[in-house]
């Protein structure tokens, strides 16, 4: 779409999700998918008119057919193409003129295939847009509105097709029967489900858009293989925040972990999986790590919606249950505090004496006597005044018993405790089976609410659940950078590679603190920059374009008086002309003593722009890559968040001895380096300050390197 | 049991799970668990007798009731007891006079309950031992043993109840009916499942060693909340690897880091949940962390045994789902090496020529139009020379479809050429349902082999069997250390803390390298060792039980002449003497400029025994909490690949510009400590050597400590 937030594309995404009548043209019987699509509109609620298209046969799927989109006859709203790929075009030529706006495009044999291909999808997305025709596909088999019971699509939809409020957007075909059924396994409800195909006109941007605004559509689910269009992404994630609609993507490709090619360290530390973690991490979409979790997930936060915070009070029959659950929230960063006095008091009065009362709750095998017990001691702890929310752990009942009156009964009884308690009640059950007709019978008629399945899984899914209730708010409120009216103070033409004194200069031109630095062409001048500095001093390599200074032994350290300046300046010298560089000279600087140093680098990736990484110096980035990324522009509280992520985070607190550094501080410099990477504009290819010295409250870059390209 | 691996014992645990007549003794209608049990006997196919015992009731469960064991009047080799608390030791009493051997006890009430019923717990017990009877439980549901099909169980068993080849072993009765279900669910026969209760008398480990030599048992999967007795543990894991039998444990309390206090750092790396996995590592044991992974990798074992190594050619339907592979293959360590030029050339004759041929391979939607597709890729695939075994991806059918004739001629083309492959054929459906009657159904009739259910957790447990193929070799052949026969050389009384001067003796006295060291009492003496040594030296604090000498300032490094020997010595002394310290002096050592330092520590684990902690020093242990363990004996092969499982490893290979570290020599070292601690016998409580420097092939102990008690 060329414009796909704007009214006309939005109503364009209405229009094709909702039409009166379809045309299946190229239907036929020989097609599996013909079949199927026909079929799906017939058993799942299409209300409107379903017309046939087949130039050569009369009876097509028992109905009779057109011989051609003009044959029909009375008005169509939509187009499902699945002609041969010459046919296409001739086709949406056709229907252009009938005035057909939508179209679903199954027939493959464009971009997928090489060039010959990506011409004519070229081909149809010119046309398309000249037409202002709205073309989903080519190479994918369509949508379910279940919502609205419309359903071209083209693979078999297991039935009962369940409506409900999870909105799911998939880049594979194949995987969308998985998703289908497991969706209606776990008794999961979707508003509709879009295979996308190739994304040459709608993408998967443009659905979610549509989705932020469909009232049935209460939480989006995305099954990613690449992110088209970050900026467009962006942009729509933080409209569902707006809207306090979840994102639950799960985005494939981590194993491919291709790094940028940059001047600076940080490149190595860029992959491209990483930055997706940081965009969505920054966006408030939430990651999951596979198929399962990505519906379980959804159908929790479509129940759920927001929480409080981490702590979660769990109630379950079983003491094995309670510890499997203790350890799954640890590992999601849940807490289970322990309950309060009363809570204590209230639920001992109602417990077996045997029981153990704490957080996890087992109340018992004695449920089996009395099956009121669980839905009593939820009630109780769901009063807790130290907890945000109750993980209740029960399964539906699979077989159908002799006498089901009971059965519906008792979770009559236990949904209604849920609907009353005074906390947010998420419910488990212990293992992640299908929801039997009967199980699923029994939520219908009782009301109860949606079962995550399995504890495995279900954890992940409130871990997703309170991060995303942390993280969304600020996706909602948009980027946070500096102000865009503020222009940095730059000198002399932005190219080329900017070595540390240029660097320098620019950092402190723009407010960034920077250790204090001489530029010395001779021994004396050298020597005259120490003695103003102190001792010791250290002293490094200037020459035009030279990088890494220290691999040609270009900084030294700890130069304790006059004779040492002059001989290291001599040395680097020579070394500098040796190998033939020109702007030859050395720079000294007081040598600092102590302090952590970091790592802050800014670099440009081909798709969501500039991004900045932070990790600890030494060994902490070069052996283990202990990083932080964010996408700029980025605020000083979200760095100080990103610190905090840091494997070595305690180093900042002191724990080696150092003095504890002032993170507010340490946060503040390292959001003025971001705002001036972000206000040097697109000449800038990579800015990388190393080391940033922490000591305390003084915070100081001591040396940068600056790529513009 | 007394003797669990005895024959006696074995053949005690062949006549507990086979009996031939039951006794259900408290039978009574107003009981779910006497209903259950009788009912599971009789709906699963036990052949044998069914005796009711209720002294108040004449007709239960509609059937004639005997008022005491006594009254059967014949023989019953089983009793299962569900009466009364005070009533159970009666009722083994009675049996032991009748010549009753084996017990299943249901009733509750014993030692978790607290002291009064630990105390009948222990009556029970004794009396059981003086009787040579045979009791499982109390407080345990009973067992499953449906090779034979006989069911004294106290819950609802869900129909059908499928045999075959895991046996599963539980210390939690509320999660066996999961497992029951889950097993169901996913098609995976169990030969025996055994809720263990409270272990009185039968433990874990005897049911593993029955497991291990029963022929029907494949796979054994345990549920463990502890586990009561490491040694017998280790040895029955032990048996199960020499038998060629996976063990696959679900072990909680990961989250209870119980950290043992040790004077040495080690201690605290030392967590329990860290030595299970150590043990489990070295046993060949499988830890999976859910109950699915439990289940699916189990049955997955039980299908493909033993795997030549970790490169996988994966087989598929799907674009989106060979993503999904990659990415959790990845994870878990697996290789997707590219096809060898042959299989290329093979595959692209079958293939459409839009198809790119490449591991994992999708094969593309076009098995819709040839369902041949699939098996005859896997074929092609299971020839490649450069892989070990074969991952194919296929749904099984979930509904019955109108003619199921093509479907079962498909799946048993497919199952054929999967019995054919020329290696190994895993099989994974794309996403974790049931496995529904039709789709058992099919594999009945096919011979279609096991489904592990979606791609998630079957690459989890392809991961497993990989590692359990490469680790179970090693644990059959039983712990490699030090020849037992080596004693080490010890002078003076082992008791209390010693320190440096002396720990460092003990380790040279053993062959294990140490940096030379002298003590001085005076000024004078250490002067004249620095000069003997060489500038710099390292100076050192001695005292009588003095640890960490770094805490005082009593640690001076870097002395380059014989004043600042002079003033070290001084200061150092003063700090101790003002401090109240016996037995002060200094030590002397030449500094030793680089290198990499590990710390080896071991520490006495109050379950395992010895364990060893290795890791790099400095932040690396402090902030990072860097290191792996083993448990004593450990030899110098286990010893390098711990050393390859540290995060810093690269330091080791040179990564910060120091020499690479010669591995095999700082094994045979730490292999040597190991030893020593190992020869030291119950006495030692910890020994740290901190650090072992290494600088190439240079490997030697700059200090140690070591805590006797």
């Amino acid at each position: 779409m060329s414009a796909p937030t704007t009214q006309s594309g939005a109503e364009a995404m209405r229009a094709l999700f909702a039409p009166k009548s379809i045309a299946l043209v190229g239907a036929t019987d020989k097609s599996g998918w013909s079949l199927a699509t026909f079929d799906n509109l017939r058993n799942h609620g299409f209300s409107g008119q379903v017309h046939l298209v087949n130039p050569r046969t009369e009876v097509v799927h028992g109905q009779r057919a057109h011989r051609s989109l003009s044959d029909i006859g009375e008005p169509v709203d939509m187009a499902y193409v699945m002609v041969p790929t010459p046919a296409v075009l001739p086709v949406l030529r056709e229907g252009a003129g009938l005035g057909i706006r939508s179209y679903v495009v199954l027939t493959a044999g464009f971009g997928e295939t090489g060039p010959e291909g990506m011409r004519r999808e070229e081909e149809i997305l010119d046309f398309a847009r000249e037409n202002r025709l709205t073309v989903l596909g080519p190479n994918g088999n369509g949508y379910i509105n279940a919502t609205a019971g419309t359903t071209p699509y083209g693979l078999p939809i297991p039935a009962p097709l369940l409506g409900g409020q999870v909105g799911v957007v998939l880049q594979s075909g194949a995987l969308a029967s998985s998703v289908l059924s497991f969706a209606q396994a776990r008794n999961v409800g979707l508003s509709l489900l879009t295979s996308m195909g190739n994304e040459t006109m709608v993408s998967v941007t443009d659905v979610i858009d549509y989705l932020v605004d469909d009232p049935a559509t209460k939480v989006i689910a995305l099954f990613l293989e690449s992110v088209r269009h970050p900026e467009r992404f962006a942009r729509a994630a933080r409209r569902a925040a707006r809207a306090g609609k979840p994102v639950v993507a799960l985005k494939i490709g981590s194993s491919k972990i291709a790094s940028h090619t940059a001047q600076a360290h940080t490149g190595a530390l860029v992959g491209d999986d990483r930055v997706i973690d940081a965009a969505f991490g920054q966006l408030g979409v939430v990651r999951v790590r596979s198929l399962e979790d990505l519906i379980i997930t959804s159908g929790l936060l479509a129940q759920v919606g927001r929480i409080d915070g981490p702590r979660i009070g769990v109630v379950t029959p079983s003491g094995g249950a309670c510890e499997v659950i203790a350890d799954r929230a640890e590992q999601e960063g849940l807490e289970l505090p322990p309950f309060a006095p009363e809570t204590v008091a209230r639920l001992k009065e109602i417990l077996p004496g045997f029981a153990t009362v704490q957080n996890p709750l087992d109340v018992t095998g004695y449920v089996v006597v009395d099956r009121t017990l669980l839905g009593r001691a939820l009630e109780v702890v769901a009063d807790d005044p130290g907890i945000d929310a109750v993980m209740l752990l029960s399964d539906l009942p699979r077989m159908v018993p002799a006498d089901p009156a009971p059965t519906l009964l008792h979770f009559g009884a236990t949904a209604q405790r849920i609907r009353d308690a005074s906390r947010p009640v998420m419910v488990a059950s212990n293992i992640l089976t299908d929801i039997t007709e009967f199980g699923r019978h029994v939520q219908e008629e009782t009301g109860f609410p949606y079962v995550a399945g399995g504890i495995e899984h279900a954890v992940t899914a409130i871990g997703a659940a309170v991060r995303w209730s942390r993280d969304s708010p600020r996706a909602a409120d948009g980027p946070v950078g500096p102000a865009p009216d503020r222009r940095p103070v730059v000198h002399g033409p932005t190219s080329g590679v900017w070595t540390e004194y240029r660097a320098s200069q620019l950092l402190c031109d723009n407010g960034i603190p920077v250790v204090p630095s001489a530029p010395a062409a001779t021994e004396d001048e050298a020597v005259a920059a120490a003695e103003r500095f102190g001792y010791p001093v250290v002293l490094k390599a200037v020459a035009d374009g030279l990088g890494h200074k220290s691999d040609i032994g270009g900084v030294r350290l700890g130069l304790g008086g006059a004779d040492e300046v002059r001989r290291a300046h001599r040395e680097v010298s020579d070394v500098l002309r040796e190998r033939g560089h020109t702007g030859i000279g050395t720079l000294v600087q007081p040598q600092r003593s102590s302090g952590v140093e970091l790592l802050v680098g800014v670099v440009r990736d081909p798709a969501w722009g500039l991004t900045m990484a932070v990790g600890l110096g030494g060994v902490w980035v070069e052996v283990l890559r202990d990083s932080v990324l964010r996408l700029l522009p980025v605020g000083a509280d979200d760095i100080s968040r990103a610190l905090g992520e840091l494997r070595g985070a305690r180093l900042l607190e002191g724990a080696r001895g150092t003095e504890p550094a002032d993170l507010d501080k340490v946060a503040e410099v390292i959001a003025r380096i971001a705002g001036l990477a972000a206000g040097l504009g697109p000449g800038l290819e990579s800015m990388e300050v190393n080391p940033l010295l922490v000591q305390g409250s003084r915070v100081e870059a001591l040396d940068a390197l600056i790529t513009w390209n």
